[in-house]
């Protein structure tokens, strides 16, 4: 069978160091990929006045999936979001953000005994990029749809399934009428799939998941929702550093940490890698190497447990070195 | 001179328990002040098929300021928000949400060295109520206005200049250039304030506050980000019935405890009176009662240090008990 084509986008910043990282772990598999250096990004701007072109979406698209690190986004209003703009050609409408505590790491509140997963629509509501700029008024359109509303619901229901059967919708509609489109059509689906479901307030769900992580199995949102959401819970976990994700498609996947480009501690060094390893790992499992991505989640484990980390896990590893033990532990 | 006139709004549910606990508090003073109280939301609108109407619109305006207890909103697509049409109605386009840790209680990170305030706009952002539903796409417009902006930023720092001089504005105008107006606005505001500011990514906001709550003073920002911060930052306090609000106009102010109407805990007198208690104090603050305003605030602290609790607290207290302690310690 023919090799699956990976493109690997380093980005800017720490993106540079984690990919690196989570590139000696895939490697240590030996799997049949081929991989398709790209580069992409405010690195690419400022040489070439374009972060991303047409032929470098040829070039993804031409790819099964994409591993990616992380984007410097400018102040510039000219420049047109990297990821955003990946995530639209390529219409990966699924961005699925779990929230899974590790060994020996707890978050801000103490807490380890929770397991959830944020699905986050991907391509409309607020990201919609319908604006009206005046000098005295600004405005963003917020679009819901039927079609997006019913796939991201699928994809949940789908991912429940596989899990505790538990959706949580979360919306605003008792302020937003659009988000009764949203939250009928994910109940509706939620019927047909067979899945149990409950809705909340997106306001009260902020409290409930930072008081009661554990009631939670897979949470759906929208776009913006889930952006604030899914930070807000990495807080859970205890950083950023170590959030992973996965952008699913129908066509293509895109797999990238949660967190940003880091420009303050970008060339030290210090990065976790753990993000950007975990977010490979979810790119094993896409491809159907269920065990290999096992192996990868133990030895991420494993690495904490023997306290090869970086200094924001209170160890004195780099980013590398900690990319070489977990590559050796697989 | 002439007393102050307080509209007493109880509304449903809870509202009907911590509003006269409140009052219990109010009344022990003995100040120059006329309540005068009024009927609205899901009680009304079983009875009378409207929540809240001109009449009563016009008996709000009659008065100086309102002491809210919380509504009910009802899926009913036809029934209008009371809490929004007030806001909207009587313009109060400021809404103060004090974070601060009470003496004794900590909440889910167990941290209690911070004391922050999001100022959260009130009037439009993706309050709009602009919208267009149609069978399978739904639209929200999210507007915001230099006018708007300005008023808001110029209320933040008028307080940052009477706390810690520092300024957050919380945005996200990588992805909404609605959000560049705000965020120039509110920087030229601070400037010509001389306020200290920095900005933060809403996303990024979320995961700070629950990490470093410490690290801030004042936040300001757009509606429905204010609405989702300050439920989250709740839980940094222990309870959404511990924090309160104030919503403030130019012309006339409203006073309500964060939370709703809690139709589970309804009726049982269990309800925590504290966050509706300490937003009748930020009335006595707006009014001028500085001394008052202390006196609440001690004796909130004094009642949770001799355990006159409700069982969210760990106490056996009812919600008229807890009142009546605060209301002998003032
Ligand atoms: C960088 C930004 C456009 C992006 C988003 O808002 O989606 C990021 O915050 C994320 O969550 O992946
Ligand atoms: C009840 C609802 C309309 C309201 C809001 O969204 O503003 C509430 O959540 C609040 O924060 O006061």
């Amino acid at each position: 069978s023919e090799k699956m084509r990976v493109a690997v986008v380093e980005g800017d910043g720490i993106g540079r160091e984690v990919i690196p990282a989570a590139v000696e772990v895939l490697d240590a598999f030996g799997l049949p990929i081929e991989k398709v250096p790209l580069e992409l990004g405010y690195g690419k701007w400022e040489k070439c006045g374009v972060a991303i072109d047409d032929n470098d979406l040829d070039v993804l698209k031409s790819c099964d999936c994409v591993l990616f690190g992380a984007i410097t986004t400018p102040a510039d209003p000219n420049y047109k979001s990297v990821l955003l703009t990946i995530r639209k050609e390529l219409d990966m409408y699924a961005n699925i953000r779990p929230i899974k505590p590790l060994p020996g790491v707890t978050g801000v509140t103490g807490k380890s005994d929770f397991d959830f997963v944020i699905v986050r629509e991907n391509t409309e509501g607020m990201y919609s990029s319908i604006e009206e700029l005046h000098d005295d008024v600004a405005y963003t359109k917020r679009v819901v749809s039927r079609k997006g509303s019913e796939r991201i619901a699928k994809s949940a229901c789908r991912l429940a399934k596989e899990r505790r059967n538990d959706l949580t919708i979360v919306h605003k509609s008792n302020v937003l009428k659009s988000d009764t489109l949203f939250l009928n059509v994910c109940r509706e689906t939620a019927r047909s799939e067979g899945v149990e479901y409950s809705d909340m307030l997106v306001d009260a769900m902020a409290y409930s998941l930072m008081t009661y992580p554990e009631r939670y199995d897979v949470v759906v949102t929208t776009n913006l929702f889930g952006d604030i959401l899914s930070d807000m819970s990495a807080a859970l976990i205890g950083s950023l550093g170590l959030a992973p994700s996965a952008n699913i498609g129908d066509m293509y996947a895109f797999f990238e940490p949660v967190h940003g480009s880091g420009p303050d501690i970008a060339g030290k060094g210090i990065a976790n890698p753990i993000a950007a390893i975990l977010s490979m790992k979810m790119m094993l499992e896409w491809m159907g190497y269920q065990r290999e991505a096992e192996l990868v989640e133990e030895a991420v484990g494993k690495s904490i447990l023997e306290k090869i980390t970086t200094p924001d896990l209170g160890g004195t590893a780099s980013t590398l070195e900690v990319g070489r033990a977990i590559a050796d532990y697989v």
